[in-house]
């Protein structure tokens, strides 16, 4: 099966998911690109497994290709190597017409993202995710970013891809715990709003399959439609985020972002109940699920220092921070909490 | 006289033009943002003269005030300066809703812009322009960059301001030459679009006037309203600046950039009568009036020497340059010329 998932932002794009689509990335992107120099971003292990695939298949479109490689993990995500990147692409001779096509996960694609948005205000993009996870998450929406000493994500910019291509082959070379942090986020997307979907990922040999990785973005794509800038419902798909970034926060970046979320998951779901939000077997499906998966759903740190955490979070505004609580399986709501409240909050889900 | 543009771009807002305006920043800021902090960027030569009333106002109406300054000059217009105030901007804890001040000209602002655009993908912006070229020019459009080493504004972005403060009492302290720079782009503005602002400036002092600037802000918002993103009739404003840059680069920028536009503007309206596009009392009253403001209308480098440096310029896609060409005053058109055919087009115009 294979499908393609038309985003209307404010460009218009499609997501096209395929088995060894990697193969087509020249003739695809010739598709929607007239420029004449692709810069091909990636990294070191990515780029072992399929850089020279994809650098094949560009050159046979006629592009001139410009590679530049970092060092794989989030630490590459630094205004350093976005500076690096830029001056690489103007050494380079880039012009507005050109591109850069991102090779790899998450860390990858916020980067080159971020490089194409502001490099001569903006040049072409295109997304080739290798990882679950950046598949349904980060590949869909548009957010580019790199990290500062200050805090993750505070330099970027909504920046729309031109096409993006999901092989979902990649994911088959991925990391065990790679994987499940997709799977993390697949779980969510069922959470916030689709019912069957969650039904469905009952049987864990379809968390990477082109079925379920379309119908997460389809959902993300309804979602980023209706509120690109992340002003009001887009924050739904911060459903066990606000905690899982406390837990990251608190634990130094040394628990993976999946197993975070799902913690933030767990956490949330059990307050719900417990403050008569959603009923009880919302919460043991939702644990059930995710213990499947391999994920943890349960943290060690006390009440008081997640929610410590959850106050320096950054998408705190004022006095109140917006939870995502779960009304019932496959429909969450935004609710906006006092400060205050926070700490009993998260009592109630530990 | 004072005066209000309106500009409809992918933001609404509104360029305030009037006298000693900057005593009311804090106030008419706080009428369109609702944040608790001001980051406050400027350059030493205009802190020492308007810092200090500034930061009171701001200061009045209730912002924290976080003050950034940069050295004057074009030097600080780097991507070393923008990181260093993205990370001020960090230090200070500032948030979504709050907002970075661009006090200054042109280099205070693309910095400042680039900033506020890229800082936790966006935060708010407003521009205080205290010359005569910021005011009618980069203060209005959202055209934000930094330089790299590579060329000039080849980092940046679009994006809009949620306020402009013109107070046309700080040209009174410009140095000469640095005002002439915005005569030189106002009388673009009359060629480009309006004869009876070109007439009016026949009498130079009102080169600096609430109503000459008004003029030429209402006419930059009409052409960027019309292309936000620089892909179509916005090229009109690059009257004079295609060989200007030229010149600029061959002057490795010593020359300023009013006296190189003096310069393009003129060798364009010369080459223009010699084909025909035009009459020759068009080329006659401009460069009268270009003499008028103490600007420059000869250039010492060679028809190849300016087709080659024309040629490396960022602006140009594939083998056609963009030239605008007057065909009377108050009217100009974007001609798509061959390079082959730009070194006896700039032949005819020295």
């Amino acid at each position: 099966m294979s499908g393609r998932v038309r985003v209307n932002a404010s460009r218009r794009y499609d997501v096209v998911i395929d088995r060894n689509v990697l193969d087509e990335a020249g003739e695809r992107i010739r598709a929607v690109n007239s420029g004449s120099v692709i810069c091909l971003v990636t990294d070191d292990t990515v780029d072992a497994i399929y850089g020279a695939r994809v650098e094949n298949s560009l050159t046979a479109a006629g592009y001139r290709v410009e590679k530049f490689v970092i060092p794989h993990g989030e630490e590459s995500k630094t205004p350093e190597n976005y500076l690096k990147l830029i001056n690489f692409m103007a050494g380079k001779g880039l012009s507005g017409g050109d591109a850069a096509v991102a090779l790899g996960g998450g860390v990858v694609g916020d980067l080159t993202g971020f490089a194409a948005a502001t490099y001569r205000r903006g040049i072409g993009f295109i997304q080739l995710p290798t990882t679950l996870l950046a598949a349904v998450d980060s590949s869909v929406g548009g957010k580019t970013a790199v990290d500062l000493p200050g805090g993750k994500n505070l330099l970027g910019a909504f920046y729309q891809p031109e096409l993006v291509l999901c092989d979902c082959e990649t994911f088959k070379t991925l990391e065990k715990q790679t994987f499940r942090d997709g799977c993390a986020e697949i779980i969510k997307y069922g959470m916030i709003k689709d019912a069957a979907l969650f039904d469905k990922l009952a049987d864990t040999s379809l968390a990477g399959s082109e079925e379920v990785v379309m119908r997460c973005v389809e959902i993300k794509r309804d979602v980023v439609e209706a509120d690109e800038r992340d002003t009001g419902p887009r924050k739904l798909l911060n459903f066990g985020h606000t905690v899982g970034h406390a837990v990251e926060l608190l634990n130094h970046y040394e628990l993976t972002h999946g197993s975070a979320v799902a913690v933030g998951m767990a956490v949330v779901t059990r307050a719900s109940v417990k403050l008569g939000f959603c009923g009880a077997e919302c919460r043991d499906e939702l644990i059930k699920l995710i213990k499947a998966y391999g994920l943890p759903t349960e943290t060690n740190f006390t009440a008081a220092q997640l929610a410590g955490a959850m106050m320096a979070d950054k998408k705190r505004s004022g006095r109140t921070i917006d939870l995502i609580i779960p009304e019932t399986i496959g429909r969450c709501v935004i609710r906006k909490t006092p400060v205050e409240e926070l700490e009993s909050f998260v009592s109630a889900g530990l």
